[in-house]
């Protein structure tokens, strides 16, 4: 018996070794493809494009070939009945969640997606630019319907939206979040109405002004040094729409610089550091399996949100920081850290945009479009109605309604990509960044002081150790509990704003 | 009949299309590594290097495997008994030598040599650092062995050191290369001899003095701009060691600035701007297959050398090119171009290094790593005798003799690598450049006038029209005869260096 149980384990192991041989494979073209998207967004000359296209569909092929092939199947079947230590189950828990996808949809309704998000993607253009929702209307039917399909061959006894929010955020059950998105659009549209009719006077044009390129890019190094970035595993660049990528051992983080929107370009900084920062905490030993990769997008975005509102939006880091934009910047000699804050706390509760929204009315615009992509995928809503849908809600929940639909519904580039299910994970990332810095200060004390002399050591050790470490170890929601002690809940972050904005706007009852 | 053939020819074509295919794959992640590779050099952070090396092998191997498989050995047996135009039996030509050499040679001395060469480079710089070439010695006497039992499976019938030389260079008979590095040697001693007798009085401070590296950067993209190299598909960064890469989509130039050496940076742009425009020259409909590949080594640095040192070390160039020089650097005011072209022509006749080396010493630098390199593969020489060896041949060729091994034997970084037969290759791309040069002046006549207005267009075209547009369609001989009307030769070398720095240093007889 206990020779056939070392027999059993010895095998497991031989197995697993080719499992991970075949796993770090698949990782290392992924982690490639990574390195040539970031090239093609920051270096890349223009011309470069149609043999860029051709070597990303390359690696693209070769990885699903590997990941699907019958060998990992026959693997995953094997290890799936031995005897496995916690961490190696939990990377044939994740090769197998990701090998029964890919393998359970047809290679023909894949290819015929990907054509179809790649017509939909100009046509979505043309229509934002010429406000006309019907020149986008008949692509996006096409990618609902196909969309479903895709849903359907997942899991035919699944509820489609729930499939496709999976695609996102396998981890996080869908009750679990539209619990909490609901729960945001029940309190923050009475916070908001309560702002939008309060008589306080904000400074607001703190950063007015215009600002030399050179010189916010001098300050943004100023802002990564402050947070602490490990410049020997990453690097600062600019690129149109600012990203992070990369692993633990190189993870960079894009920006960009708008003459007249200098608080812009530091709040962006510091949300792109809080993801590589994240990507820098992960496992050295675990490059290349699931155990040194960041957990899904709800949790990534946690750390951005984290960092730019917890740490970047704060008092405390303004009295650090602003003397610093000062040697940057003389203009901003007169500002105070408190107009600062404000400025950087300003509520736009008039803004139709998405991403010029504040951190409070921007979870009314993710409830807007979570319902709306829930009802269009369960047959709920027409693609027809859609705009009207859009301009209703906004008129419900901000009390503004727009006046076209290239600033209503055509405004996001989301849906013509045929991402359904992917807009609630910024605001479950943005309630779960309140709920681990809630936990983090429940466990080292108030860290206003840590923040106003730029010492994150123990935040930033805090969130190593309870979630950066753990790669894709633990499921979501399990990461959660065992860092915070609790569910996924909003709880935390209506506390935050109600707190910060209540006081900021000298808000009755709140 | 007349079916039988079409049925064959249409066979063909579904064989060739999927032949292309997989050769396309192949190409596609070779291009990717190569975009991993120049970020490698570039722009990645310090310690990104254990995650780059993990992408780097596993493409590496993946391409090793998608050519090496049973399916590419059958594709190539149908096809080499199908009736192919003659571009698509081109395509065969070129995999099939590829496939052969891979599949030739036992993984497992693969591996050996790839293991080896991991742990030679390190030997190497120490041997180098602390000149002492015992710590060299056993490892390069390993590499020697499996470099020649590589040569033994590849071709067993061949002398082996031809069967590495066709590692770099496969279209040019050894025997070719070996009468134009003799003709080269039996010429140039007495030439440079008699340079080292001239009591010419050579302007050589010409760009003595401290150059601000933003400014050389500025000079460098007026270089390019000057030689007409296309920002659309290309850009120019600096790398410790200057390189080119890249696809005719976008084929980078990199450069490095050192304060006092001006000159240097100036031509190492001009060189790089050659072999950057080679690849931008070849056809963008051949991308990913041999169609749209460069030539091998010796062609690629005809290209450089014709650049940097026909047009580039040229009396009218420097008529053209001082004036934008004074712009960035008015303490060139002074500097007459016959002054400049001077500098630029300096003969270092006790010069040890080779990469320091003028166009004309340069040659005896190879030919002498050439002999050695030679009579190690074959056992006509030892490893523990190529010290002396090295020295001899420096004293008798070169007239100095190295006091350290460090500036002699030791100096270059290629026979760590186990690069055997790399060497000739940079003598075969000068000779080569100047028969270039000379084919397309008597084609277009003389293009002094040419280069004087910056106006490349003709040089160019011709270029275009006779080396780049063919990419790898003839082989390399076959290319060269249909460019020049004469097989390779050293003749027009010769008599473009003695016509020049006859003049140059006034001698007799030259």
């Amino acid at each position: 018996m206990a020779t056939d149980q070392a027999r059993s384990e010895s095998e497991g192991t031989d197995t697993f070794d080719e499992f991970e041989s075949r796993v770090q494979r698949i990782s290392n073209v992924g982690n490639a493809a990574g390195i040539l998207r970031w090239d093609q967004e920051v270096v890349m000359p223009d011309e470069g494009t149609p043999a860029r296209a051709q070597q990303l569909s390359t690696l693209s092929s070769i990885s699903h070939e590997l990941l699907t092939a019958d060998e990992t199947g026959q693997l995953l079947e094997e290890l799936e009945s031995a005897d496995l230590s916690e961490e190696r189950a939990a990377v044939v828990r994740e090769i197998r969640r990701q090998y029964d996808r890919k393998t359970s949809v047809p290679q023909e309704l894949v290819e015929e997606i990907s054509e179809t998000t790649a017509n939909a993607h100009p046509k979505w253009k043309q229509a934002k630019e010429e406000d006309d929702f019907e020149t986008f209307a008949p692509v996006l039917e096409k990618l609902v319907e196909l969309k479903r399909e895709y849903a359907e061959h997942v899991d035919p006894d699944a509820d489609p939206y729930e499939v496709l929010f999976a695609e996102y955020e396998p981890y996080i059950d869908l009750e679990t979040a539209e619990r909490v998105l609901e729960n945001l659009r029940d309190e923050l549209v009475p916070l908001i109405e309560a702002i939008d009719e309060s008589d306080a006077d904000l400074t607001t044009d703190a950063f007015a002004g215009e600002f030399d390129d050179d010189d916010q890019e001098a300050l943004a190094r100023d802002v990564l040094d402050s947070l602490g970035y490990d410049w020997d595993r990453g690097r600062l660049d600019t690129a149109p729409h600012p990203f992070s990528s990369g692993t633990q051992f190189d993870a960079r983080v894009t920006t960009r610089f708008e003459e007249d929107d200098l608080l812009g370009s530091i709040t962006s900084t510091i949300h792109e550091f809080g993801h590589a920062n994240y990507t820098l905490g992960l496992p050295d030993e675990g490059y290349g399996t699931p155990l040194g990769e960041a957990r899904d997008l709800s949790v990534h975005e946690s750390q951005s949100r984290l960092w730019e509102n917890h740490v970047g939006r704060s008092r405390p880091f303004w009295e650090h920081f602003l003397p610093i934009a000062r040697e940057r910047f003389p203009e901003l000699e007169d500002v105070t850290p408190e107009e600062a804050y404000e400025a950087a706390n300003q509520v736009y509760d008039d803004n139709l945009i998405r991403v010029e929204a504040d951190e409070l009315t921007y979870h009314l615009h993710i409830v807007i479009r979570f319902e709306i992509e829930r009802d269009l995928i369960s047959g709920d809503l027409e693609v027809e109605d859609v705009p009207e849908a859009w301009n209703d809600k906004y008129e419900e929940y901000l009390g503004v309604r727009p006046e076209t639909d290239a600033e209503g519904c055509l405004q996001d580039i989301h849906w013509s990509h045929g991402s359904f299910g992917y807009f609630p994970t910024y605001s479950l990332g943005s309630v779960l960044a309140a709920q681990l810095y809630a936990a983090a200060e429940d466990e080292l004390g108030d860290l206003d002081d840590d923040v106003r002399e730029a010492d994150f050591d123990a935040l930033n050790g805090w969130l190593r150790e309870n979630i950066h470490q753990h790669g894709k170890q633990y499921e979501t929601q399990e990461l959660i509990r065992q860092a915070t002690g609790e569910e996924l809940t909003a709880d935390h972050f209506l506390e935050y704003v109600e707190g910060k904005y209540g006081d900021l706007y000298a808000l009755e009852g709140y």
